[in-house]
């Protein structure tokens, strides 16, 4: 597989470790296991309004239906307050242990690293902040200066025409399939990050290439 | 209000009740909180698809969705039996309560019925005529046959031109906000059938009216 000139990396989930969601709903008053529902309830969303052409920011969506999962839970300092301080923890993740050995074999062997999230782009920047990382990365870009949420078309392009790159030099990093789907539609090469062993779901184009940790893919690209 | 010609009905959810959908989880092994991220999953797949213009049976997303969900669980007859017992549940799943008194006031009012289902036109032929109010329905149309799920555009002009109506003689009655703002995107009337007493999420375009159970979409109809 030849080196991409640049790499566009999905932020929650691939770069951020959500694990930790669980314990801030626990800490309101709500079952861990709501974070799951909680999170694909958010993108289902956000991609429903991508298919009509539409958008809203991440933090509204999940914000509104996080405030419809913990509507029938017994908050001890009120829903609002609740809302507040999940979506607190939101913007405070960490992210795996594989990204900072994964970003730095990867801007030292020359490629441009991007981010392009769904969500704001001042939580990439903080994630990678805190890592210690967010000098590695050129720009965090996020949709909500395309118009458009991925896996729309104009949400890569959006992030190839402020890289300057074409689709042919770039490639999209990311652990949902969606994600990985809709860029190889819009041209670019893609590398899902697998670290769960999970089986590809066949109703989606698959990747390029696949790998368990970040590292792995620059040992791949050589 | 002014009573439509034709009410298409969302399926799933809306129609039939998924609360036993926890116990078939159970069956195999699984936590029965595992419905709700299986569930959304499932939408937040089917709708990526339609937001870059392509599709998928809701089996086939629903069956992976499901393994993925149950690759790490014992189940005790083994991986692909489990989702087999898991999807046949699903295709037998009853109607909420308020569904029957519903839809004979609806139809002996005299406004035509039609099922418009991101799942199967056998599933939702299923359902009704296990509870005995198929033949008050028209038609059965599946997104299978649009070529594109609901709440892309596609799929609302396919129910429509097969019903043999216009969007604004049209009703889309469904539980899903999404489902409500991309038919009214789509130039339809609207109804949330709001059983639980949810919020509106303000992210997306609100119904036209808003009823807690159908026969009360029959007396606002008058």
């Amino acid at each position: 597989m030849q080196r991409p000139d640049l790499i566009l990396f999905d932020v929650n989930e691939t770069l951020s470790d959500l694990a930790p969601m669980a314990g801030h709903l626990e800490a309101v008053g709500a079952p861990g296991h709501l974070a799951k529902p909680w999170f694909a309830s958010v993108l289902r969303d956000g991609i429903a309004l991508a298919a009509v052409g539409a958008t809203a920011p991440f933090a509204d969506i999940a914000a509104a239906t996080l405030r419809g999962l913990l509507a029938t839970t017994q908050t001890p300092d009120g829903l609002d307050r609740a809302v507040e301080q999940v979506m607190e923890g939101f913007t405070h993740l960490a992210v795996h242990p594989d990204i900072a050995p994964g970003v730095e074999a990867l801007g030292d062997a020359g490629v441009r690293l991007v981010t392009l999230s769904n969500g704001a782009a001042s939580v990439a920047e903080g994630l990678l902040g805190r890592a210690g990382l967010a000098e590695r990365f050129e720009r965090f870009l996020s949709v909500e200066d395309a118009g458009i949420w991925k896996p729309a078309a104009g949400a890569y392009a959006y992030g190839l025409t402020e890289s300057g790159v074409t689709a042919d030099s770039a490639m999209l990093v990311a652990v949902h399939p969606w994600d990985i789907d809709g860029a190889g539609r819009a041209g670019l090469h893609t590398a899902w990050l697998n670290r769960d062993g999970a089986t590809w779901p066949g109703h989606f184009r698959g990747p390029d290439v696949e790998i368990a940790t970040l590292p792995a893919l620059a040992d791949e690209l050589g």
